[in-house]
């Protein structure tokens, strides 16, 4: 086989397979860098469960930065398509975000992959499969990867580009290329692990604090501020390695391995292993419930996403 | 013994025992609150060697929000004193920031109780000793706690109030209302434990970045990204159990465990025990050099501090 060429700087349309809220996230936000949108998904009433998510999705991203004047929000800008390879044939790039269930995912990918042109990047949402899963059953596996968002994923620029087997490292290239033509964070993720990257990272933290409630040394509260006005402050502006070679002072991360390695070690080795048994799970709820107060789920989550857009908006200011 | 009292409400002067980077942080915090503060460092150029850094430091603060008018930045102001005794007598507040032995600051602390009024509270900057290990020489050690901050001190809110076995809670939630009225965002740790709340997560965090480069899962550079450009903005407005409270949907963290906490549990099952042996050294501090690229610790330093005042300007807009 020769060299495989990607579609990637002459994307003008992209395929969503599977429109819920992160498929609907990703309409949003291809919409917004002015791109056409194809979208299919089998449920009967999907037009009308995804638009709302679509147009809430872009009032948040009007707040960022101009909205693409066209296509952007306009009719032809956005289609509907009741076969899936309808949506696929005529697109340049095709977006997969259905169900996390290996079946069902392996013969949605099957099928785009049949009925997209082989330079056509595929990427799934998928959180927890391996892309070497995924792609078994395609005839052209090697432009299959994982193309994770992290949720909102029309806020958060991450995307984690995760190779399976068979995927070409120049098709992890083009979408990483392109991705950051779309104002994207991607990462090249070279070995598959469960939970790619950005997850695992999450789970260490929440496992720990969730030991720190189980013990009694804070409360659920108190936890969530010690992050959110501690170390969440630091880690929406640089990553854990460069803030430790930055704690290492002018001798950088060496200096820090030299000093205070074997202080991490000793306290990696006291880290807690939690269950979520009854009584913890109780614990977390009630936590919780306390922390939110009189404040519903839905109040609390536009809080959230208000205070992302404006850190967002901080650091495109200050970049 | 009768109810103690102690002084939060009516706190004029601070003492600052130990003035290296962590101390004149703190200074510049308490002069940019309208605080007198009394300096002792045992260093015969203190003075000349802390100045510099509370100045660096009270430029920060000036761009969060205007300094107090006075006595800020005034010569009566900040007061360097040649005895210990003589800064601590004339205080309503001690902070000791000693460096990290733990019979210094024992020593350091009993001299600190000694000259102190029986009402004043004392903070320990400590990161890793224990508040029950230093309070162990003090007269009055119902008033000895640690008050952990987070680097740098001058920015980041968060106080971990940690009590030992003699600290009298009153003690503690009077730190706590004093630290809120300053701007601060104090937590309670009501369990000694190695690291406190803040720095267990974030070497739990850490310890799963480690691991990642060390699988060849991803590089250093694409891991620093991925929580940067991920879940670091989302830990900047929210901490992690309410974070997993609002993935829950409508249903909230009780749904959240019941769907997702197998899964969870799983990957805690997975997550990695790395150690910092050379080989693993050998790759951080290559990936670390890699990413910094051409850009020298001071750069790097400086445009993280920059980034984060944004952020810091950003969520006290929106909050």
């Amino acid at each position: 086989m020769s060299e495989p060429q990607f579609r990637s700087d002459r994307i003008a349309t992209v395929a969503i397979i599977g429109g819920g809220l992160i498929g609907g996230s990703w309409i949003a936000f291809f919409l917004s860098r002015g791109l056409a949108v194809r979208v299919h998904d089998p449920r009967p009433d999907a037009e009308a469960a995804i638009r709302p998510i679509v147009e809430r999705a872009l009032a948040d991203l009007a707040q960022l930065a101009p909205l693409a004047p066209l296509p952007a929000m306009s009719a032809a800008a956005l289609e509907f398509c009741t076969e899936l390879e309808d949506a696929v044939a005529r697109a340049d790039y095709v977006q997969e975000n259905a169900p996390e269930v290996l079946d069902l995912k392996r013969s949605l990918l099957a099928r785009i992959d049949a009925a997209a042109a082989p330079d056509v990047l595929i990427g799934s949402s998928t959180s927890s499969l391996r892309a070497t899963d995924l792609q078994r059953d395609c005839k052209h596996p090697q432009r299959v990867m994982v193309a994770h968002p992290f949720n909102p994923p029309h806020l958060v620029p991450l995307v984690e580009l995760v190779r399976g087997d068979k995927t070409a490292p120049e098709a992890q290239d083009a979408a990483y290329q392109w991705f950051v033509s779309l104002g994207k964070a991607p990462i090249r993720v070279t070995r598959e692990a469960r939970g790619h990257v950005a997850n695992r990272m999450s789970s260490a933290l929440w496992r720990e604090a969730v030991h720190i409630v189980a013990e009694g040394i804070a409360s659920v509260e108190d936890v969530d501020r010690a992050i959110r006005f501690g170390p969440g402050l630091r880690w929406a502006v640089d990553g854990p390695h460069m803030l430790y070679h930055l704690g290492g002072g002018e001798g950088g991360m060496a200096d820090y391995l030299a000093h205070l390695g074997p202080a991490q070690e000793a306290r990696w080795a006291e880290l807690g292993a939690p269950v979520l048994d009854g009584r913890t799970r109780e614990l977390l709820v009630a936590g919780v419930t306390d922390e939110a107060g009189s404040r519903s789920i839905a109040d609390l989550a536009s809080a959230r996403d208000r205070r992302l857009i404006a850190v967002l908006q901080a650091l495109d200011e200050t970049s």
